[in-house]
């Protein structure tokens, strides 16, 4: 069952008093290194520095009051986790996260600053999995996966929404693609505000199981992913999937140079703290991996949490 | 002879085409760390990285179809120069950059790509207004001085006036000086939209000749300052400075530690790139240099131009 265009229009109403409205930004360097005209919606300026905070802002608003006191529940290290965290306290509900113990002190510190409840496991998906079993049964909460559900992404499919109405004549429209939340919201968004858009997803090569799903018109799962975009790693859902096969026009894949390349570019003259899982459409463009040059082009970046102790263009 | 409301607004809708109306950020974990409500106007994603572009903008289209063909000119190692040379760009016209023989390769190239033609002389204040003379004198071209100049201190204020359009109520509008351009453009912006409104300015400790000119009643020129924000070395002017004496209640003083801390904090919480100079008003929030707890606090950050191969905070 896909969220529809009605979905996201209601999620936008839904999430409005608490999500930032991102600007669209432009960078006139950048459109001269890449040949085309690119429209940055930057997710990087949402609440916990990612669009994630759109889907579990929806899910945890469209909770009936019932439902919303027994809290939410996820198993993430990531974006994912801070931001339904804050979204709960917003709403002034529990958030139960269940972190690997080798999470980072700082992911735990942020998790924990949003006011989430953290339950500690063995570093294994099958620890986490049944971990989150054992503190739903306990506490009835419920679970907000991090994409793989409808709520979460008719919330992402959002920041579509508001860069086609803030730049309406785009020609296409890019996101990165990991679990496909993000891609496939912006998917459905795109194609119903219009319908001739073309709908781009850009992927790491070291990471490039979407890209080969795709090809082979069935899951492939990711295995061993080698990239510096840490936000990419995870496979395809059987929700995101089939949105994807159907309104996304091709997933290119970009080299680690053109990762960092770009975003050191983005950094230097758009002067914005992007990830390097955010700027990976913009990667795309800067190798070439597609020829879009002399089109106007609508680029989702995702994110912006990077450590800044150490930066991957530095020696 | 200070510019007026009049000029300002008229300068709004001169640079309209050719300038971004910058977003202005909020960021709910600065607001928790400095106890007030901060309203960022970003001019680090404004065209060059930096509000000086409205300035130049302003001074460039202010121009005769006559006076225009001559061209413009300055001299500067900063902003300033890659400002006039694209603002000229976007008009068509030359644009006589003077430069000192040891500025950086990566300014001269900056000013060199936006079509600036340079000029190189001994690097001293002596041969760089001698230089500019020759130059004007060569060409007849228009100078357009960094910030003591009434076209260019309008350009600047046009930041405050969409600030405050964005944001009506605020009780504090904050900008760093320097030369004080953007101040005093703010500072009667400000007072004309909002008249209620306190205007503050925050300066490094250690280039405090503003602070210092404000309590002496005249201008203390700038000796030998020492501090991370160099956009902030200059002396205020002789148009500038009365404006700032009249309009601005207070400049403070803020140390280097906490403009390295407050800088860290925006790329990392903000996702901003700013530079240290930017960064002076919100390094006064960080280290109670004065305290508007519980206030709605508008701060200009002015720019964004900062090499990205050493930071502060490393090592």
């Amino acid at each position: 069952m896909s969220p529809t265009i009605t979905d996201i229009r209601q999620a936008a109403e839904r999430i409005r008093p608490h999500a930032h409205r991102t600007p669209v930004m432009t960078c006139r360097s950048l459109d001269q290194r890449v040949g085309a005209q690119v429209f940055m919606k930057c997710e990087n300026l949402q609440k916990v520095g990612a669009f994630k905070f759109r889907g579990a802002c929806n899910a945890v608003f469209s909770l009936s009051p019932d439902e919303a006191a027994r809290g939410v529940a996820t198993h993430s290290s990531g974006n994912h986790a801070q931001a339904l965290a804050l979204a709960a306290a917003m709403r002034g509900i529990p958030a139960y996260i269940v972190m690997p113990r080798n999470a980072p002190a700082v992911k735990q510190a942020a998790v924990a600053g949003y006011g989430g409840i953290i339950t500690l496991c063995e570093p294994t998906l099958a620890a986490r999995e049944s971990t989150l079993a054992e503190v739903v049964a306990a506490t009835g909460a419920e679970v907000v996966h991090p994409y793989n559900d409808v709520r979460v992404i008719a919330g992402q499919g959002t920041a579509a929404l508001e860069l086609l109405a803030d730049v309406p004549d785009l020609d296409v429209i890019m996101a990165p693609v990991g679990g496909g939340g993000l891609l496939s919201g912006t998917a459905i968004a795109a194609r119903a505000v219009a319908p001739q858009i073309r709908v781009i997803a850009a992927e790491p090569a070291g990471a490039d199981d979407a890209f080969r799903s795709l090809a082979a018109r069935h899951i492939i799962p990711s295995v061993q992913p080698q990239t510096i975009a840490d936000g990419l790693l995870t496979s395809l859902g059987d929700l995101t999937f089939p949105i994807i096969r159907d309104h996304v026009e091709q997933i290119v894949t970009v080299s680690e140079p053109a990762i960092v390349a770009a975003m050191k570019f983005v950094w230097e003259r758009a002067k914005l703290v992007v990830e390097p899982s955010g700027v990976v459409p913009i990667a795309a463009l800067w190798e070439e991996a597609i020829d879009l040059r002399g089109l106007r082009v609508g680029v989702i970046l995702s994110g912006g949490n990077v450590g800044l102790e150490h930066l991957p263009w530095q020696q």
